[in-house]
């Protein structure tokens, strides 16, 4: 099973692509959608559509998570955070595919084991977690925590069924 | 030329295209997207784009408006209605138009004239602005009156050419 996890952001969404056979994990691959911030907003949002629907087609995935947003205190950020998930759910659903969704914290709680850790850590842990990785950089790296922790929770539910 | 307006949310979007021709503005057709709240977010974001694609698709409009979104102290809200906005103007993008976008304030001066015009008074405006229309709700009030703001802006920008 082919597992893609995404962690949205309008300037730079980090992704993540691996394998997931019974409790067997690999990396397949990982990345950055960049949009130019000089761009005006539909535009923007129209070029993180199109990267996500090459990658899907590049990898045809059987699941996909996104990670939960952030919300802070600057309600422009949230809401520039709010316009590029909404982008990114969208691709993913058009793809058939109906996407698990993980706030940060339980991110970070299923890979490192503690609910608070920082990225050095998250990075750390994906890097033992899938042997030969190189990764694109913080975001790629909470995207690849993201798609860790939906493995495990499709592993789970199996075993519960 | 025919504008689409459009106030974006994540349970109702309202919508409304009219015809500009010169300083003439004519009603084609108003009404609201809805998505249940009992649906999953990534399906009602799909759904969503599906009704703004028929639509795009019945009506072909040269132009189209997006309202901002009212940022308020609900982080929660604001995300909500960030996610709906993004594929909102994700729609828009694809189908070639680079929308216009203008603050709730400035489309309440540019149709009633004063910034905090209440609901009631956008409906009576749009009404009188566009003889014979009937208004499916305060949220197509509000995406006429986008496409109306929109309509004079166009105007005025071809005035400057």
């Amino acid at each position: 099973m082919i597992i893609l996890g995404l962690d949205p952001g309008l300037g730079t969404t980090g992704w993540g692509v691996i394998r997931a056979e019974g409790n067997r994990l690999s990396h397949l691959a990982n990345g950055r959608f960049r949009t130019a911030p000089a761009d005006p907003l539909a535009r923007r949002l129209s070029h993180l559509d199109s990267q996500l629907a090459a990658l899907i087609a590049d990898h045809a995935p059987d699941a996909a998570a996104v990670e939960e947003v952030f919300v802070n205190s600057n309600p422009q950020s949230t809401l520039k955070l709010g316009q590029a998930r909404g982008v990114i759910l969208l691709g993913v659903a058009r793809a058939g595919i109906d996407p698990g969704e993980y706030a940060a914290r339980l991110v970070k709680k299923a890979v490192v084991g503690v609910g608070n850790a920082d990225k050095a850590q998250v990075h750390a842990m994906v890097a033992r977690l899938l042997p030969g990785v190189a990764i694109d950089g913080p975001d790629a790296a909470d995207a690849l925590a993201v798609a860790i922790t939906h493995a495990h929770h499709l592993a789970s539910a199996r075993r519960m069924a």
